[in-house]
């Protein structure tokens, strides 16, 4: 076995690389290998890329809270990043950050704008009063990925899955096989394809990356995210992680995706909300 | 009976009014009705202040989800809000919002920031796709509010009190009586005191109007809100609302609380989530 990718020098690690021009202007290209199979980037990677950016403007290094809308499709390529501090205290810090790419005029067009708070999760005191608990997830083995997936049509091959190892939950993937549950629900195993180990950064990915809940309740369209925000509770131990989505909500072409992220300590290491489109009927 | 508070002409109105001085830029006289025992003005009226400088600035009406990151002490007096639009679509349009006061040398301190899209909910189709339902609360005559609370210190009696009715599910007011149930959960019933009926800004008061979590896990201090979004999904239909506050993770001194508000149609109207912190032990 090959010795693991250590964090700092991973796939994620590089493809959210950001060179800085001059206070709180910072350059990137962003790569195809985290695009969906429509050619748009994963609303979680571009969540990883402004958080990453953000820990660089700021004096705390880790997104406590990081609340994202996403304004229009980002695609691979040359994008600006402009960011701000908003307020430096003690023991948490407050920025936000715009994702900038140009449109075919060469006009300037925002693609993300994200507003968070940070922190340092290393000093948290130990504490953990908790009534959450781990979702149930069979073994990693028994749960299939995208690679299993009938070449059917309804899990296109995308570049981002070239990054990832997800492994879903055969219980929430009634729909790939024609029989969705009807519950609106995902679950599954989370770990970048790399082999590199959980960090912050790779858990505002990991919120993102489960198919949209909507499969399993009978939709099949796409789900664009109108705004997503998520907590990173604790450093995350390493190994695979769990994730956990659900629905309670759709209403007027709108739902909310709850996720949780579970370390391999059993441990909820981030809560994350979304709030999604969805195209009824 | 008198006779009701039309929408538009009640105290939640009148003090959320905010004037327009140049483009993106409102002024405000900040009312001391709506501060807690410390003098801090609610974080759920200013949630609606910002809300309803949006509401002006954007070309949509209606805060469908809506982050704010509270960074100082708003208290009573003079403030400025400066707004931009970040992004005008036809359904969506997105904007940002800083609550800005003076301290006493007379520099300019932010208080409050805020990142929101809005759209129309009048105009979302009547589809609902629920599983959730409404929390379980007993009558609302049943329900004690804070001025049946003994004057023992415990819930000490403030201007914010008079400008809402809150009635408490007495399942969750153990600590109340010195015997907190361990449970992180609280639930009641919520009007405005002057009887206007609800809209989307009083549904971003309701989300954080009762009293914390904390209490029934056996903590007594302060609970301050670091970031709470709001997500609202369905006007309300006219009368008090219920509304349902659970934490499941308090860890490191920080804890999320998940509320729901729901109307007398039991239509789930708003969903919001706060990380806030607590001081432990």
């Amino acid at each position: 076995m090959a010795a693991p990718v250590p964090i700092g020098a991973g796939e994620l690690d590089r493809d959210t690389a950001v060179e800085r021009r001059s206070p709180g202007l910072y350059e990137a290209d962003l790569p195809t290998g985290w695009s969906a199979a429509n050619g748009a980037l994963h609303g979680g990677y571009l969540l990883a890329l402004l958080g990453r950016t953000l820990g660089e403007q700021l004096p705390h290094p880790h997104p406590f809270t990081i609340t994202a809308h996403y304004l229009t499709v980002s695609r691979p390529g040359p994008a600006l990043i402009r960011a701000e501090t908003v307020r430096t205290g003690r023991s948490l810090s407050t920025g936000t950050a715009s994702l900038i790419q140009r449109d075919g005029d060469g006009n300037e067009v925002e693609r993300v704008r994200v507003l968070a708070s940070y922190g340092d999760l290393d000093e948290l005191p130990d504490d953990v009063r908790t009534a959450a608990k781990p979702p149930e997830t069979p073994p990693i083995e028994q749960c299939p990925g995208p690679e299993d997936a009938p070449d059917d049509g309804l899990v296109p091959p995308m570049p981002l899955h070239q990054r990832l190892r997800l492994r879903l939950d055969p219980a929430t993937l009634g729909w790939a096989v024609g029989q969705p549950s009807g519950k609106g629900e995902a679950r599954g195993w989370f770990a970048l394809a790399d082999g590199r180990d959980p960090d912050p950064l790779a858990l505002l990915v990991a919120v993102d990356a489960l198919p949209p809940t909507t499969f399993e309740m009978g939709f099949t369209g796409w789900v664009p995210t109108v705004e997503l925000t998520a907590h990173v509770r604790a450093l995350p131990a390493p190994g695979p992680l769990r994730v956990s989505v659900v629905t309670r909500n759709l209403a007027g072409g709108f739902l909310e995706e709850d996720a949780e992220v579970w370390d391999t300590a059993d441990r909820l290491v981030a809560q994350a909300r979304q709030l999604a489109r969805v195209r009824l009927g």
